[in-house]
């Protein structure tokens, strides 16, 4: 296996889909985003990636089974009959490439594999540090291809033209390899502040982007998720401290 | 020379072949088992694994000759006459590959070659990490392709599911390209506790493995790789000091 | 994407160009004589190079929009009408490619397409470091592929023969690539002791080029070059103190 | 520039030729032996490799000019007239390639080219270190592909079977791939103490070498190499001492 490949495990055919980016990054805002949608839409797995580009790892699975680490795209059949009624594919994983080399080819891969499904609007999930401290009220920051769409996503209280800097990976790839297939890619960001998992980054995404969006969705599982978050924040700090503490059981995960 | 090649150098067919691998890796459990199944059954050298990926080395011979890095596949003839008795190729090796791009390309090529020659069952070997003390009674744990497999390996003593985390390099990649190439593959760990050479786990899991391939296979040898191994690990520490201490003459053993 | 590649802008037709390379690197020397020349000369985007071999980052607008990471070929028309006359074209960019062997394939992708827009003379600018601390007179340091130049450019006070050592990057390789495609080149350097941005070097590199390519260029915007970059570096110094006593809001800029 | 390549600037045929490989490495013993045998046979440039895993670097010379960093292979003409003289072929360079994946490349590439010449016997020379002290009267040892060289080697004082562990680099892998190709090579190590540049581990090298291959060399300029190397590796721990005491001018040499 020398080069990223997709393999598409229904033959479900999305119609008009928008695909959203939800993929591990600062404060695991587009992972929260992107696992709770599929979870809340039931989203059914459609296509998974696997790339030489990320760690040669296999996930052990409670089944006694395995799976290759991977991407994976969750297709959302939208059931309003309408015409111009779109589905949405979210797009969720384990890791990013781990090259420069690698992620070029994955997100060109992804943008032309979501174009050919005949797909025109990308959404990348993000977060966007601007302290150490907690961030009690979280902004919500974007940058677009897609100038037009500035004033109705500014009007969703979105702000424009105030994030500076880079923005890495595939949040920031996405929209590069967008333009120039001329699809049209808005990478949404949730302040944050140095957290390694951050919920409340995460919620105030998901309320702007499910609104934009006009997706029925529970908003009160937007606490569960914040809580499920903090609870595995507080875990791995406490699994920390063990290590430092001295040898436990069971805490070694790895094997090669 | 740009990718990794397997060289046969037998002209012998395997019959049925299964694959047991036993690469570097965790507590190096891998290839002691490998190398004690590899010696205690006369394999022969069958093909030579080499590749860009490993380290640029080559190996210093006693005879005055030297051997390029490389992973080896030695096979065991099954004597018996029946129709399905089943040879063994072991693979050992001196390194995995350094890289993930290495070890996608590597692992592929390992999981064609065997299907090329008719196989359809692997093992991989290696070591899983519990603590960081000595562990008294290992256990062996596993993860398969094959759920149809778990209730026989559970009655040869093999827990199921109690494994979590990551399996890097060969050890948990040939599973998932053995699933994609539509063989079977199970990966057995003996627990271990962050030793560099620990011969109890792999007599743990030397002891299951060849109750389960019923392999007649002196079970009192076990002991002395057990002691042989840990002379080794003793050796190393010892040289460690040694350097820590000041200059010693010929335990420099490296050109370029 | 898997390599380096160059899109062309304008279908502007350079005539008889020259090409100036100002890119990041020792003093940002380079970026500065490059990026004060485009703006000078009111130089026209002509080309863009993207490659997977720059980091994987797209930079924030203050429109609200992105851009890829990239190196930009700006053209200037030389307005004169006689024959001869030459136009300019300027490199400039945010990175140079982050890999020995990305540097190999990007500097001669650039000759080669500088050739076949039938450029025949190169020139590149850098830093040469000769102390650490701040140089009062900076001197100007050159070597070149065609020692028919030395004399000329010894009459404009470029020093030859005296820089010793290596030449990292495109300052150097192009030099290289430009001599396998039957081009000329010169590399020019400023001294320059060791400063982040050093418009002082940048200063002196622009007064010699200006003179040697006879280009009318208001040499009092060379003050606010000078001036605008040393505010920089302050700034730079400034977050980095702050950084150091502790948080602040907005200072922190990426995401991925 | 995106593999390695091996350009003849002279149409000069070696007969029968011997390659001698002396390349930066353990003790530069390599390079030593190899730049004294190219000075005192004044064998002429022949091949010049090029590689785009050498660093990005071009070096600057006193002329003005620069050159881009390579392996250099230089000829001996042997004036003899017998049927069987063999001309030799000096293998130098600034650099080894920095990947494994470009030794791998850059050495079969090697063994390819000088086979194509009609070559057929491979001198690999390095340091090995023994000691991280100075070692008074360094021993020879050596690792061959070809068993049958063994006694006439031992006769002139190399030894066999004492030289344990790796080689690293072109010593080793030209060895690997000398045999792939049905090539003779023998990789020749003086023994050394951790120095920079050990001119006494390459004057044992050499008076062997120089007696094994029957060559009429001035053996009093041994003492001049000799001399040199130590005036060389004095003034580089003088530079080391003056950085940390603080700035000079003129010793920093780079520029990007």
């Amino acid at each position: 296996m020398r080069s990223s490949k997709i393999y598409v495990s229904k033959t479900l055919k999305p119609r008009n889909p928008i695909l959203l980016v939800g993929l591990p990054g600062i404060g695991n805002v587009g992972s929260l985003v992107g696992e709770h949608l599929k979870s809340e839409l039931r989203a059914k797995k459609f296509a998974t990636l696997y790339s030489p580009h990320f760690p040669h790892q296999v996930i052990m699975l409670k089944s006694g089974g395995i799976r290759l680490v991977s991407n994976r795209f969750y297709l959302w059949k939208n059931p309003a009959k309408e015409k111009g009624a779109r589905d949405i594919l979210i797009l969720v994983g384990d890791f990013q490439a781990l090259s420069s080399e690698g992620q070029y080819e994955i997100n060109e891969k992804i943008v032309e594999f979501f174009k050919g499904l005949g797909g025109k609007t990308i959404y990348t999930i993000g977060g966007y540090n601007t302290t150490n401290q907690y961030v009690q009220n979280p902004r919500v920051f974007a940058v677009t291809t897609d100038r037009k769409q500035i004033p109705q996503l500014k009007a969703a209280k979105i702000i424009f033209g105030q994030a500076s800097g880079m923005i890495w990976g595939s949040a920031g790839l996405l929209l590069a390899f967008a333009k120039k297939h001329k699809l049209t890619a808005t990478c949404i960001m949730g302040e944050t502040g140095m957290l390694e998992v951050d919920a409340h980054a995460a919620k105030a995404v998901l309320e702007i982007l499910v609104r934009h969006l006009k997706l029925k969705i529970n908003l009160e599982n937007l606490e569960k998720i914040s809580q499920e978050t903090e609870k595995m924040v507080k875990q791995m700090e406490e699994a920390v401290k063990k290590e430092q503490q001295g040898p436990t059981k069971e805490h070694f995960t790895y094997i090669r």
